[in-house]
This record gives C-alpha cells, sequence and structure tokens, in this order.
C-alpha cells in the first residue's frame, strides 16, 4: 500500500490519516475535502496533497470513504470508473447493509470492504483528529463473503488497522446492523425520547430545577443532531424498530413489577451488564 | 436553634452536618447511626456527640432524618413521645407522599416539614460527606399547608438551606413526587431497561464488544442498586407508572417516524431540553 486516499478528512478521516502516520505509514496520503477542510488537513500535516475525487481515487492503493452515510451512497457510483483495478475502496459509515449492497452494484474494477470503526469524540471535524482515536477499540469489518478478508489489499489494511491499536471484528453487514441498533442507535433514540417526554411535561420547568447529574447523563445523547442520525435511523429502520419493541417491552415489564420485588432480578441483570461494559471500555 | 439532631450519619446527613458547620452554626450537632458510623462520623468532627435516638430527640431543636425510605416511615412513629414541644423533624427522603402523610399521623407534639435536597454523588456513607454537597442544588421543601413555612422553625430551617448554598423550593408532596418521578424515576428505569434489554439480547457479547462512551454514558445510572431503588419505586408508582407510559409513547411515535423526516423535530425538542439542562447545571 503506497497511496491512501482519504475521501472526507472529517474527524474519523483525518485520524486515520494520522494514525497511519504515526503507526510508520510512508506512502502518500491525499485529501479529498472541500477547501477549507483540505487547507487546514494541509496545514496540520494530515495529508500530503489536496484532489478532486476522480484525481485522486486513480492514484490510491486504498480509498477511504469517511463521509455520511448518504454521501457514501452517493459517492460509490462516482469511484468505479477512476479507480485502479484492484484498489481497495473502503467506508467508515455507521449502518452497513446499504452500503454493502450499493457497492455490490457500483464496484467492479476495485474492490469494496465495508468497515465502521467504533471511535468518535464530542468534538468533530479535522481539527479533532487524533491518530489514538481508534485504540482499544472495535473496528467492523462487513465482507459480503468471508474470503473477501482473504485478498491482499484487504489484508493490508487489516494489518494497518492493527498498527493503529484497533480490533478488526469481521461480522456481515446485517449482523453488524443487528449489533448496533443495540448497542448505539438504540441508545440515542433512549435518550432523545427521555428529554423530549421531559421537555413536553406541562412542568417542564421544575423538572429541570429537580434535575441532578444522573439526568444529565441520561440526556448527553439527546444532545445529538439530527443531521447526524437522519442517515442512520432511515438505512437501519427494522433492526431499530426490533431494538424499539424489545426496549417498550422491557419497559412494560417494569411497570408491571413496579411494587414488587421481581424488580430485584432486573436490577442486578441491568447492573450486571452495566459493570462489564465498564471493565472492557474504562 | 441551638441543638441538631442528625438521624442516619451517612453521605446526606454527614454532609449537612458539615455544611452547617461551615455556614457557621456554633450550636451542638447530635449523631443517630450505627456504631461504627458514629465513631467515623466522630473522629471526623462530623457530629459533637453519638446518642440512641430517644436520647437525641429530647435535646433537639431540628431531627434531622436522613435515613433511606423505609426507616424514615418507621422512625417516625418512634419520635414524637421523645422530642420537645415545638422542635421541627425533618427528613431527606426521595419520595414524599407516603412520608408526609406518615407524618400527619405521627408527629403531634413536634412539628414536620418534609424535605428533599437534589444532591448526590456516586459515593456513600460518612466518608464522602462534603459541606459544599447542596451548593446550587434545589431542596425541596413539601409542607402540608404552605403556612407550615411560616413557623420560626421551619424559618430558621430554610434559612440554613439557603446558608448551604442549596435553593429552597416548596412544592407540595404530590407535586414533588411527579416531578421526581420525570427528574430522577424514570431517568433511572429508562437505563436499567436499557442495560437488561441489551443483557438479554443472544449476541449481548457482540453488543458490549461495539460499546462506545455514548451507552457507557446511557448505562451508568443502571449500576444502582435495588436496595435503594426498591423503597423509591414502591412508594411512588402512580407517578412512575405515568411517566413511564408517557415515555413509552415517545418511543412509539419515534417508531413510528423512523424514516421519516419528522423525527428532525423530536431530535430538536431534545436536544433543546438537555442543553437548557447543561446551562442550569454545568
Amino acid at each position: 500500500m503506497e497511496t491512501v486516499a482519504i475521501v472526507g478528512v472529517g474527524l474519523i478521516g483525518g485520524s486515520f490519516a494520522l494514525g497511519l502516520r504515526q503507526a510508520g505509514f510512508t506512502g502518500r496520503i491525499l485529501g479529498v475535502s472541500s477547501p477549507r477542510t483540505l487547507q487546514e488537513a494541509l496545514e496540520r500535516g494530515v495529508i500530503d496533497e489536496a484532489l478532486p475525487l476522480d484525481r485522486a481515487a486513480a492514484r490510491a492503493d486504498l480509498i477511504y470513504l469517511s463521509l455520511p452515510i448518504s454521501r457514501i451512497l452517493d459517492t460509490l457510483p462516482e469511484i468505479d470508473s477512476s479507480a485502479r483495478p484492484r484498489a481497495l475502496v473502503t467506508d467508515v459509515g455507521s449502518t452497513k447493509s446499504r452500503i454493502v449492497e450499493r457497492a455490490a452494484q457500483t464496484i467492479h474494477r476495485a474492490r469494496f470492504l465495508g468497515g465502521h470503526p467504533m471511535a468518535g469524540k464530542e468534538t468533530r471535524g479535522v481539527v479533532s483528529a487524533d491518530p489514538e482515536l481508534f485504540r482499544n477499540r472495535t473496528y467492523f469489518l462487513t465482507p459480503r463473503d468471508p474470503a473477501d478478508l482473504d485478498s491482499e489489499p484487504a489484508r493490508t489494511l487489516v494489518g494497518w488497522i492493527r498498527k493503529l491499536g484497533a480490533l478488526p471484528v469481521p461480522v456481515s453487514a446485517e449482523e453488524h446492523d443487528r449489533i448496533v441498533a443495540y448497542s448505539s442507535h438504540l441508545p440515542q433514540l433512549a435518550s432523545t425520547a427521555l428529554a423530549a417526554a421531559l421537555a413536553e411535561q406541562p412542568d417542564a420547568e421544575r423538572i429541570q430545577q429537580a434535575a441532578g447529574p444522573g439526568l444529565l447523563g441520561s440526556t448527553r445523547l439527546a444532545l445529538s443532531s439530527y443531521d447526524i442520525w437522519g442517515d442512520i435511523l432511515s438505512t437501519n429502520p427494522v433492526h431499530i424498530d426490533d431494538a424499539l419493541v424489545r426496549y417498550i417491552e422491557e419497559l412494560n415489564g417494569i411497570r408491571k413489577a413496579l411494587s414488587s420485588p421481581d424488580l430485584r432480578r432486573q436490577f442486578q441483570i441491568a447492573s450486571d451488564f452495566a459493570r462489564k461494559l465498564r471493565q472492557r471500555l474504562d
């Protein structure tokens, strides 16, 4: 792998580029983004050269699509005609089925391997890029066929992901979308629904007055913008609906058990799970 | 107010005692608690003297019941026979209707004024007591009759609450229990239900692997123990059930709008509310 094109030089794309450098990548890093972002990325040494998509795609061994989902879907059909044969196209979209399907329809000369690094920050943009962003995080890869992981460019990508400190985990796109419906999309909607339900109470002002650190934590995700989430929700509606149904069942179970000691069991299951999460991530 | 009896010298009772001292209280602080806690509280200078309940009640102008709800309910009937006429009994229980009702049945010689400081910490016990715990926090007071706040001992208590840096807010016990059902009990159950729903998935292990900081925040309350929450839930079931029903309605509304741009409005309402909370508390 001698040349990498980062398409979308934001937090994730910029962090991948910085991570590559820190891990010893000595090839060329091309950037495709808005003029302002490109200038910032050049000044910060995140990329070596700014180019339009077709010219970057024509030179790259790895094309790294670090864009919002809808822009990944729009960009995929534009790549194949410029890309080098056997170049690897990968992406970082938060849902995978629609993207993997679109890639199967549009990427023929090049190869495609979907990805999703479970990494993020509260701040965005190339100014927040961090070579350590992926460290100790799961990096999902979603081959259409498990054999896709055996190609030489795929093995090279997996090698770099490891060198960035991340844990590559292969799953099908379908399985990925089911997992993140629970691990990410449901927590987001649970927080948004909580904040909205409180905001819509006639005494919302009093409720705010009564808030403590618990409510602050529970409404942190509710700060997220629909500009990011609209894409995610509309490309994973079936699994998200399943997760919401399951969550509502759990809440109805709690309603039934409110004055009963049976609720102790739910608290125990929940606190065991929350503790395990912390052992893994803290 | 010359003598205060702290009944239950834990995080809240200990912090109230330390706060009084820091705010210039020069009277005597008596402690009623387990032998081990009393020794710790004496060593740390949180209390001046350790006594059994009846002897502390007999000497105090203010009897501060900082105990779990069920122990407040059990202790109230034991106080009146020892308490001085016109002494003020107050409590810090997280739900108020049952306590205020029990106090009306059992406190006759003394007076009673229910309270609930919206303050806490992740750690418990007198070792975590902090004179600053109440600063900038709402301190609900729940008089049966608004005139209860006009008695001299009640005005003295309100004065000290202000000197501790807290904001005294009078509400009826009923209103209090409705507010905290939304501000505190619903967020707790939303987090417990989320963690339990995830724990019960067949691929719970993979879901943990995919977890990021968002899920960590959303499951922080799920770490809470039923030992504390059992009392709260069983003494406020009606309002909590209302809040759960409202929350489930909101989640069902989100389900219907999953692939529709109508969801933008819910995200906006939620993020506005979450931002306002932070302006108040951060």
